[in-house]
C-alpha cells in the first residue's frame, strides 16, 4: 500500500471536530467591553471559597461540605476525581530533556493539538493566549499560585444531553451531570500534558479540583464564547451547557482569536435565564462594570446559596437549561444550512425559544427519561430524599413525590 | 412546578441509549454452536502473556514490552491508565452495610443501571449472566482470581472514528485509538462500581490493566453482539470497532439475552476481513471447534507477532477496520428506516461493502486527516520513525515518508 504525502496533510487547515468553528467570524478583541485593569482573583473569594470557610455562616459551611457527596453518585465521582488526582500528582512525568524531532511550525502543531484534543474524546478544543489575569492568585488551600505559560489549549465537554433534557435543571442529578464532564476533561487533560511533556514541551493541566484558572476568562480568550446574560460564557454551538478545562504551555502556537456570533445583542433583548433562575440571581438589566470589564453581573452569593441549600436536588442549572442557545440534541448537521450570518443563527434560536416556551420549558423527556433516585445521605445512610429525617429503608419505593 | 409522577418513568422500557436495541432479535442461546465445555483460561497462557513470559523468544519479549509505550501518546495512556488503576485499588470504597432505599425490582434496577451507563458515556450498555468459563483462572501475575458474581454489566466504548477512519489499521495512531477507549472504560466503569457499592451491592469493575474476565465471552453474553470471522465479538452497530469492560455483581438484574442479526451466515460468505489481514492470521474456511464452541480460529499467535513487531506503526486493527459492519460515520438515525430484518441490515452492510471496495479500502480522510506524528523511542529519546538509527533530531520534519 502506498504511503501518503505528510506536507499536504499537515497543513490541511479545513475544519477541525464536527462543529463548524471555520464559519464564525473572528474579532480582534472581546465583544464586551474591557476598560480597566482585571486583577487576579483569589479561589478563597469565590463564593464556594466563602461558604468553605464559614463566611455565610455554619449551616452553608456544613451544607457546601457535603453538597456533592450527599448523592452517591455525586459521591463517586467525587471519590474518582480525588483518587486519579492525587495519584497524578505523586507521579507527574517529566518533561523530556530533548524535543521530539516534529515539526517547529506553531500552524502545524496547533493543527496537531486541535486534533489531539477531539481524539481524546473534547467535544470543541480552542487555544487562546494565557492572561494573567486569569490565573487564580491563590488556590483553595491558600498556596500562592504562579503559570508562566503563554497559551491555553481549551478543551471543552458537553454535559450528557439525554439526561440534562430530562431533569428540570436542580434534580438530583445536576451535580453528577457537571462531574461526568469534569470527568472527562479531568483525563483529557492529563493525557494531553502528559504527552506534551514527552515531546520536550513544558505543560500543565488546570482542571477540576485543583484549577489554577478561573475558566471564564480562558474560554473567552480562546474563542470558544462570548459572556451570556448568565454570566458565564456562551458556546454558539453548546449553548452554556458544558465544563471547561485546559492545558498551559509554552509551546508556540497559533491562536484562534475572539468570536462574534452578535451574542451581546442577543441576550441584552432576551431575558429568558433571569426570569426562570429560581434565585433570581441573574440580572434582568445591562451590563455593568465589574473588576474592569462589562458583563451582566451574577449576584453569585445568592446563586451558591441556592447551589448549597437546594433541597430538592443537588446544586442548579436550570439557567444552562433554558436557554434557548441549548438546543436539546442539536447535532452538527443541524448546521450544515449556515451561512456564517448572525442572523441565520438567531432565527434559529429563535424558533427553539418558540419551542421552549410552548412546552413551558418542560423537555418532552421529563416525563419519561428521569432514571436517577432520590437519595440523600444522612449520618452516613442513605435515605429516601422526602422522608430523610425518618431514616428509614423503604421496602416499598415511593412511587410519586 | 408540579413534580412528576414516578412508576410510569421507572418502568418505562423503550429503547435505552441512542442505538435502536429494541429492536433486535432476542435468541435463546449464542448463534455459534457451544458443544461442550468452555474451560477456563490463564492469562499468562494468551499470546500476549507468552510474549510477555519469552515463550516466543527475546525479540518479542522485549518488543512487546515496550508495544504501547513506545509510541509516546500510547506511553501517555499506559501512564494515566495504570497510575488510575493502582490508585483506585488502594482507596477502594467499601459495599454499604445496608441497602440503599430504592426499589428490588430487577426490572427498573437494569433500566436503572443501563441509563446511567449512557450517562456515564457507555456507547452501548448490555446485561448478561456472568460464565465462570469467561473468568480468567489467573491473571498475568500468576494470582488465582475468583469472581462469585451473578452478572456482568458491559459497557461498549466506540473507538474515535473520525481517526480511525483516516488511518489504514496499523498505522502509530491505532494503539492509542485502543486505549482512548480503555481510558474511558476505566473511568465508567470504575465510577458505576463505587456507586453500586455506595448503594449496597457488591460491585467490581473488570476493565483495562486488571481485567478479571475474558471479554468476548462476556459480550457476547450480554447481547452486545456474535461471533464474527476476526474472532472477536461484532456488534451490527458498532461493528468490532470498539472495547469492552464490565462491572461484576449480585445485584438482580434482567439479563438482556443473546441476540441474532444473521451474522453466522454473513461472515461465512464474506470473507473482507481475511483477505485484508496483513499478517494471515484469520481462516478463510468455516468454523472449527475451540474449546467447546464453533468459532472462526484466529490464528492468534501470528496476529499477536505483527501486533509486537509491527514497523510501520503501533499494533493492528486493520480487519475492524475494512470490515463492511464497521459504517464508517454511521450515526442512530441512519437506523431510523430499519424494520428490525436480518434483510435490511445485509443490504445496508452489503452497500457499505461496495463503496469499500470501489475505493480500495482506502477511506477519503486518510488523505487528509493523518495528525499523528511518527516517532520512536529509541534509548529513552524520541525520533523520527523511519530514521530512527539514526537518532538525529530532524530541524526539518520529513514531510514524506
Amino acid at each position: 500500500m502506498e504511503r501518503l504525502k505528510y506536507r499536504d496533510i499537515l497543513y490541511d487547515d479545513r475544519q477541525i471536530g464536527l462543529w463548524p468553528t471555520d464559519k464564525l467570524k473572528r474579532v480582534p478583541k472581546p465583544t464586551n467591553d474591557i476598560v480597566g485593569t482585571i486583577e487576579r482573583r483569589d479561589e478563597r473569594e469565590s463564593p464556594f471559597g466563602k461558604s468553605l470557610f464559614g463566611e455565610y455562616g455554619e449551616e452553608i459551611q456544613r451544607e457546601f461540605m457535603r453538597m456533592t457527596r450527599r448523592y452517591p453518585l455525586g459521591a463517586s465521582f467525587w471519590d474518582m476525581t480525588d483518587i486519579v488526582n492525587n495519584a497524578i500528582l505523586r507521579k507527574r512525568n517529566p518533561v523530556a530533556p530533548e524535543r521530539a524531532p516534529i515539526p517547529e511550525d506553531p500552524r502545524v502543531l496547533s493543527r496537531h493539538i486541535k486534533m489531539l484534543g477531539h481524539f481524546l474524546g473534547a467535544d470543541l478544543v480552542g487555544i487562546g493566549p494565557l492572561s494573567q489575569s486569569a490565573v487564580y492568585s491563590h488556590n483553595m488551600k491558600g498556596r500562592e499560585l504562579e503559570a508562566p505559560f503563554k497559551y491555553a489549549i481549551v478543551l471543552l465537554a458537553r454535559k450528557y444531553e439525554p439526561t440534562w433534557n430530562a431533569a428540570n435543571g436542580w434534580e438530583e442529578i445536576v451535580d453528577p451531570a457537571s462531574f461526568q464532564a469534569y470527568q472527562r476533561l479531568l483525563m483529557q487533560t492529563e493525557t494531553m500534558a502528559n504527552y506534551m511533556r514527552r515531546l520536550g514541551f513544558e505543560a500543565e493541566a488546570s482542571n477540576m479540583n485543583r484549577y489554577l484558572t478561573l475558566m471564564p476568562q480562558v474560554v473567552l480568550d480562546a474563542g470558544l464564547g462570548e459572556v451570556s446574560r448568565m454570566g458565564i460564557i456562551l458556546n454558539p454551538f453548546l449553548g452554556a451547557n458544558f465544563k471547561a478545562a485546559c492545558v498551559l504551555t509554552n509551546m508556540e502556537l497559533e491562536v484562534d482569536g475572539y468570536i462574534d456570533f452578535g451574542l451581546q445583542d442577543y441576550c441584552s433583548k432576551c431575558t429568558v435565564c433571569a426570569q426562570q433562575c429560581p434565585s433570581g440571581a441573574i440580572p434582568r438589566g445591562p451590563k455593568t462594570l465589574y473588576n474592569g470589564y462589562y458583563t451582566w453581573k451574577l449576584d453569585s452569593k445568592t446563586c451558591s446559596d441556592f447551589d448549597v441549600l437546594n433541597k430538592e436536588g443537588c446544586v442548579c442549572g436550570r439557567c444552562t437549561k433554558v436557554c434557548p442557545w441549548h438546543v436539546p440534541f442539536a447535532e452538527p448537521r443541524d448546521f450544515d444550512a449556515w451561512d456564517g450570518s448572525n442572523e441565520w443563527l438567531h432565527k434559529y434560536v429563535d424558533a427553539q425559544k418558540a419551542r421552549l416556551v410552548a412546552e413551558n420549558y418542560v423537555h418532552p423527556t421529563e416525563a419519561t427519561d428521569k432514571w436517577w433516585f432520590q437519595l440523600d445521605e444522612q449520618d452516613g445512610k442513605l435515605v429516601f430524599y422526602d422522608e430523610r429525617n425518618e431514616q428509614k429503608v423503604c421496602k416499598e419505593y415511593p412511587l410519586q413525590r
